[in-house]
């Protein structure tokens, strides 16, 4: 059951790269440096949008070739009531994000763009796109008589449910610095652990990256 | 905000020793080799019986001494509708709890015993136990004029959802032998996590200990 399909995680995040090892897949990671615009406004669909335009420029900067290719984009945000919280700018900024959070039920939104086209010689499949004329900009179909590209896009919702957080455990998980790089400034796979009371949904999906979804969409594809 | 107690780990599992080390406490790993007797018959009944008896043993083998000392003890069990499912002993096994466990959720607890004694001589509370008379067998109050031992017993139940698992699916999990030394036949912290839709509760109370709920509950002692 090795995947049969060259993937590719279009992602410089460290965490998807292990989730995506977590479970059993062969990858390499592209990573492009496309100029992230936001369209929307919704968390989730924020989330997708970037997530397309991720998995779409990874995409158009690989050769085509006789392999069947799987790009993956995805991009996460956390929610507070519908407000998004981004990664922090700055130790304070962390420590106003933490304090907003504490005690409270936050959402998380992973979006995941799969972007599937299938080799030069080996097409299986010469089938239309599956998106219904709704494909995303910049998505080519049918090129060249090959089996036509095709594409999911979806996301995953996580709730976050928090201890509450005193000043002191505030100051100290901040000071650990594992707050920098993350958005809503906490890391659920780290120390931060001890002040989460539960979740309600996928936790990968917190981490950066719904695995479970995520191999039950590709698996049609890869294996 | 380092622990100023000596924490003892009375668990084998490597799995319990990462988590507790993943929010940042210093401990160490005392394995009692008590026969574990249960006479309960309810999963969170079972759980929170079997950890007082591995707390209890191993404070009982470690030398009174000056610091103060928090022994942890956890014990973890899957169940389906109410029913126990222990550690497979057989591949074949296995495959017969993960098809009982395809498309359905299923419950998972842990549960943990906390024993705290003071040291020697820096008893800064002599006052009773607060367990109200209603202390396991074993533990020792008020011996020669040292603060009271004191309790906590308590069980995290998670929910957890399976998406359904093909007979090919099965063979192929049962095959990497990541199943062999867990409740349920499952490790959802490894492959296994490409099967799960996602769960209710606190996720590392599935991998074996809840460490949000016991770092809330031992605070008071350890910092």
């Amino acid at each position: 059951m090795r995947n049969r399909t060259r993937i590719i995680l279009a992602s410089a995040s460290p965490r998807r790269r292990e989730l995506l090892a977590q479970i059993g897949l062969d990858f390499e990671v592209r990573v492009s440096d496309v100029e992230e615009k936001v369209s929307a406004t919704l968390p989730w669909q924020v989330v997708e949008e970037l997530s397309v335009q991720k998995a779409e420029a990874v995409l158009a900067a690989v050769q085509d070739g006789e392999e069947d290719m799987l790009v993956i984009g995805a991009d996460t945000v956390v929610a507070l009531e519908g407000r998004i919280l981004g990664k922090p700018h700055s130790p304070r900024e962390a420590e106003e994000m933490l304090r907003e959070l504490s005690g409270k039920t936050h959402e998380v939104y992973t979006g995941v763009t799969l972007l599937y086209r299938p080799g030069r010689e080996v097409s299986r499949d010469g089938a239309g796109t599956s998106c219904g004329g709704q494909c995303p900009a910049g998505l080519r179909q049918d090129r060249s008589g090959r089996g036509a590209e095709r594409h999911k896009t979806f996301h995953e919702r996580t709730g976050v449910a928090f201890c509450p957080l005193t000043e002191e455990e505030i100051a100290f998980y901040v000071a650990t610095g594992d707050c920098m790089d993350k958005a809503g400034a906490y890391g659920i796979q780290g120390l931060f652990a001890r002040y989460v009371k539960g979740i309600e949904g996928d936790y990968n999906n917190v981490v950066g990256l719904p695995v479970g979804r995520l191999y039950q969409e590709a698996k049609e594809w890869i294996i």
